[in-house]
C-alpha cells in the first residue's frame, strides 16, 4: 500500500456558501475524513484504537488556502504521515482538483494519541510494535509555513459567547474540533466575506469541551486582517475559565 | 436514462454524533443532493434553471426514519419524481443499506419553482415544454405518512433564539433549509437524545430568511413525545414577526 493515501471528494451545492465555494469548515472535515481513512486502512486507526482503549486527538491544525473548490468540482486530498514521535505524529494535506494539477490548499497537522479512560497521552509507538515509522514519507512536498505559537494579546475583547448543543458533539462525546472553527467565523458577517477572503487557518488545540459547556471567544487583530482568537470554556460546574482552544485567521 | 436516481454516500465519521450514528441534518443535506443530482442529471435541475432565472424551492419535506446508518457504513439513496403539476412537484426518497436489502429511512417533499428576481412561483410546464412530466414514476413504493398540516397551539412558549450567521447561509444567499432542522433539534440535551430517537421529521417552508435576521422558535409537545415548533424571523428593518418555517418532530 502507497504512503500517502489519495481520497476522492465531490464539493456538495450543500457544503457551499453564498459565493457557491465549498466552506472552511467542510474542507476542514474532509481533511480529518481523509486522515481517518488513511490510518484505518493502515491499520492504525480509530476503528483498530478504540477497542483498545486509545484514540488520535488532534493537537494542532494549519490550513494555507489558495482557492477554494466551486459546487459540484470533484476534488482529491491527499494525506500522509512525515514523521512519527513518540508522543506526536506530523500529517500533511494538500488538497487538488480531480486532474492533480492545480492545488487548492495545503496542511499541515499535529496529533496525540490518548488513553480513552484516563484522558492522557500515551505511547504511539506501543502501538503494534512502532509499525507507524514505516508509514513516514516525505516523497510528497507541502511547502507552507508550520503552525506558530498564537500569542495573544492581554487587551482582547469578548468577540462571541456560545452554549454547546448536541449538533457541535463528535463521535467522542466532546465539541467536534471543526466546530470551535465554524463558530469563529460566524464572528465576521456575510458582508465581510463578500470582499475578504480566507488565506489561513491555524487551530491549537488544548483542552476538550462537553456539551452544555459555555464558550467564550475572544481575541482581537494582530495585524492587518490578521485575528488571533482564545476559546476558554465556562462550565456549570466550575465558574473559573480554561482555555480550550487558539485560533488565528488571516484574510486577504 | 432511468426514471429513479441511485446516489452512493458514505457515513462520514465526522458527520455522526455521540452514538456513532449519522445525524438528521447530514441525512437531510444528502436527500437535498440526491435530489439536486437526479434533477441536474435529467436537465431540470439547479444548473439548467439559474442561468434562467428560475431555482427550486423546497416547500414540504418530511423523513421517516426506521434506522441511522453506523459511522463508515456505504449507503444509498433512491429518488424520483411521482408527479409533477404547474406549481408543484412531489418527489420522494428512499434511503436504503449498500445492498437495498434494508431500508434506513424514507422521505416525501414538496417543490415549487420560483423567479429569482420577483421570489414568486413561476410555472413548472414552461421549463422545457414540460418534459419533467416523462420523469413522473411511480414504480418504486414510498409507504408513509404524507406531510400533515402542522398545527400550532396559541398557548406555545419560546424555546431558542437565534441570530442567523454566515454559516447558516447556501448558495442562493438565504437560510439553508436544513439549518432550521439543525438548529431546532439543538433545543433538546445530549442526555435527552441517549433515550430518545427521531422516528420522524417533518418541515413546513413558509417564507425565506436572511443573514442577521432573528429566529424565535416557540412551541410545545401536542402529544407523547410530538412536537410542534413554529419558527418565526425578526428582522432589523421590521419589528413584527413574519413565520418562516413550522416543524414536526416524533421522537420514540
Amino acid at each position: 500500500m502507497d504512503k500517502i493515501g489519495t481520497y476522492q471528494f465531490l464539493t456538495e451545492p450543500f457544503h457551499c456558501d453564498f459565493s457557491q465555494q465549498l466552506t472552511m469548515p467542510h474542507l476542514g472535515n474532509h481533511l480529518l475524513n481523509a486522515a481517518d481513512f488513511h490510518s484505518n486502512d493502515r491499520n492504525f486507526g480509530m476503528k483498530y484504537l478504540m477497542p483498545r482503549n486509545r484514540t488520535w486527538v488532534l493537537s494542532r491544525l494549519a490550513i494555507d488556502v489558495i482557492e477554494l473548490p466551486q459546487a459540484y468540482d470533484r476534488f482529491q486530498i491527499k494525506t500522509w504521515v512525515e514523521s512519527a514521535m513518540r508522543f506526536f505524529t506530523n500529517r500533511n494535506f494538500k488538497v487538488m482538483d480531480e486532474s492533480g494539477n492545480k492545488v487548492y490548499a495545503l496542511g499541515k497537522s499535529i496529533w496525540a494519541l490518548i488513553d480513552t479512560e484516563s484522558r492522557q497521552p500515551a505511547d504511539i509507538f506501543a502501538i503494534r510494535n512502532g509499525e507507524i515509522k514505516q508509514w513516514e514519507t516525505t516523497s510528497e512536498t507541502c511547502e507552507m509555513d508550520k503552525p506558530t505559537r498564537i500569542a495573544i494579546k492581554e487587551e482582547t475583547k469578548t468577540l462571541r459567547q456560545i452554549e454547546t448543543r448536541y449538533s457541535d458533539v463528535d463521535m467522542n462525546g466532546h465539541i467536534n474540533s471543526i466546530k470551535y472553527i465554524e463558530h469563529a467565523l460566524d464572528i465576521w458577517t456575510v458582508d465581510f466575506y463578500k470582499t475578504h477572503r480566507i488565506k489561513r487557518i491555524e487551530a491549537a488545540y488544548v483542552a476538550e469541551s462537553k456539551p452544555g459547556d459555555i464558550l467564550i471567544y475572544s481575541g482581537l487583530e494582530t495585524c492587518n486582517n490578521d485575528f488571533s482568537i482564545k476559546i476558554e470554556r465556562k462550565t456549570t460546574l466550575e465558574e473559573k475559565l480554561t482555555e480550550v482552544c487558539r485560533l488565528r485567521v488571516v484574510f486577504e
